[in-house]
């Protein structure tokens, strides 16, 4: 099958999208922007074996191509509307295809969120997904703007994604293993964007960030403002699944919430008036939303555990202070 | 050098841009739209070894891989206005990254289209750029609309790219050879995208497509209207270089022209009453333009040469009729 059969088959155009004027087909797409409405734009690639296994599943594969992109989307607290597709593969492998087109286009479907074109070559196996959303100006949620004395709020759990690449590594599969070890693996190929929290948050927090690299380390660029701020995390608050307490046997967080990757969640600065109005707007979310800690005024991010205070570095090495 | 400083070393936000409220560095960008247009989008993907020689030079490869989609945003007659670049690196070189970023800055000042974003991950060298332009609604050109007896327009020359690639591949290189072979290769790894004509033509011409794939293959698509149409080509009018002619010793187009790919020269189908207007809006254009043919109610590509007619199939395969 050459490329244009590619396209149609897999990839054709999503019919009566709203706003797409000209979809899949033509040297580029037609969108028609909501007045009055910034453009929210982003982009991320997935290369094989070092974004995700290289025997993940192709339906995970798709799913985590766009859920990547809706959570940044979701960190803007911009409502998804539209993506393209660069696919690099190193063969037409029909049923691959298949596989990953449904994951794919199921998550697209869930979040009503458009595929209008796309690029399809011939090499190692990449995904490149740009994702297009749109926000009310006075309502986009940026990096920027950290006060000491605001507070920190995450959604749904953390380091479950990394608990599930280290079982994934270690050769779990399918349904063997009981069931924590299903829920973590889960969380590793089919993460959820959090576009519902990131929409209900937005212009209420001050400043939001996905956690794809790990809570200390987008944490500390949510600390990048140039006024040398630190923030002060609570262990006990810190949202655990319950397999992830299973599977460590341990009821605190350890590396993997601190600093595992791919989670996905959403981590918020709020102002401290602002509380009250965010947690309204959160409270029916299905990601759920815990206050994990507050920003503080001296450049260090600290973990209060067990009446003991530990300085983190940005990377998760620890030391008592 | 981490993801980070490369992303602040050579892909920094274009300061000043129009349109950018908020470019690289968050976890999307803020785009303003400007009301009353429709948001035009693309993404091609360029892999080493199949879109461009390994060995190119990396300025070269940086030029490219913006010109390819501002010739996609050409052929809808769009303004260009911001892009994003995902870049997949085997290793951190940064000699290569400076020339790279050097080619794709040099070609983004000169269209003033605004890089806002983009992603760096580690992998086989692979690029993915996705560009965004703007266009009134009634002036949007697409591929379908041609009708019988239509005007078939192209800018530039046509098979300089494909020649290119052949003297690359023979390993010729810089400035030893005659001043032909230089075109050529140039005509190869820097390709001008035309976006002054697309403007121009913008609702002048009945459809546009860019010429990536070969004048036939590209034609092929102007022609899948459903409507069963053809093509008759000119041989004598197929626009030539003057190192194209040289090169090959020959006077008429060959196969270069007809299917060589890799030119990103718009093909225009333009109605015969609004050629006046059409040509008066391309005269001033430095890409020029010429007449090469008409559209046919009969759904073959036929080619005039020397007075005979053959029928070309739309790989380019000719045979006398």
């Amino acid at each position: 099958m050459d490329e244009f059969g590619l396209i149609r088959t897999y990839f054709s155009a999503d019919t009566d999208a709203e706003g797409v004027v000209l979809g899949v087909g033509d040297d580029a797409a037609l969108l028609q922007p909501t007045p009055g409405h910034l453009l929210v734009t982003c982009v991320d690639t997935l290369v094989a074996g070092v974004h995700f296994p290289e025997d993940a599943p192709p339906e995970a594969i798709g799913h985590k191509a766009l859920a990547v992109n809706l959570s940044d989307l979701a960190a803007m607290g911009a409502r998804p509307r539209w993506f393209q597709l660069a696919l690099t593969l190193p063969e037409v492998n029909e049923a691959w295809l298949a596989d990953f087109s449904h994951g794919l286009r199921r998550l697209a479907a869930e979040h009503r969120v458009a595929l209008v074109g796309g690029d399809t070559t011939r090499g190692p196996l990449t995904l490149t997904v740009q994702a297009m959303g749109e926000v009310a100006p006075d309502k986009a949620l940026r990096r920027t703007g950290a006060r000491a004395g605001d507070l920190l709020y995450a959604t749904g759990t953390l380091g479950d994604a990394a608990l599930g690449l280290d079982l994934w590594q270690r050769g779990v599969r399918g349904h063997e293993p009981a069931a924590p070890a299903d829920f973590l693996i889960g969380r590793l190929h089919r993460p959820t964007a959090r576009v519902s929290a990131g929409l209900a948050a937005a212009g209420l927090a001050r400043a939001a960030i996905d956690i794809s690299d790990g809570l200390l380390a987008d944490l500390g660029h949510l600390l990048e403002t140039g006024e040398g701020l630190g923030a002060e995390l609570q262990a006990e608050c810190l949202p655990l699944s319950a397999a992830y307490r299973v599977h460590c046997n341990d009821p605190l967080p350890g590396a993997a919430a601190l600093t595992g990757g791919d989670d996905y969640e959403l981590l918020f600065v709020v102002a401290q008036e602002q509380e009250a109005a965010f947690l309204n707007a959160l409270q029916d979310d299905p990601a759920g939303c815990t206050r994990i800690g507050r920003i503080t005024p001296d450049s260090e991010i600290t973990l209060r555990r067990d009446g003991q205070t530990e300085v983190l570095t940005r990377q998760g090495y620890m030391h008592f202070k």
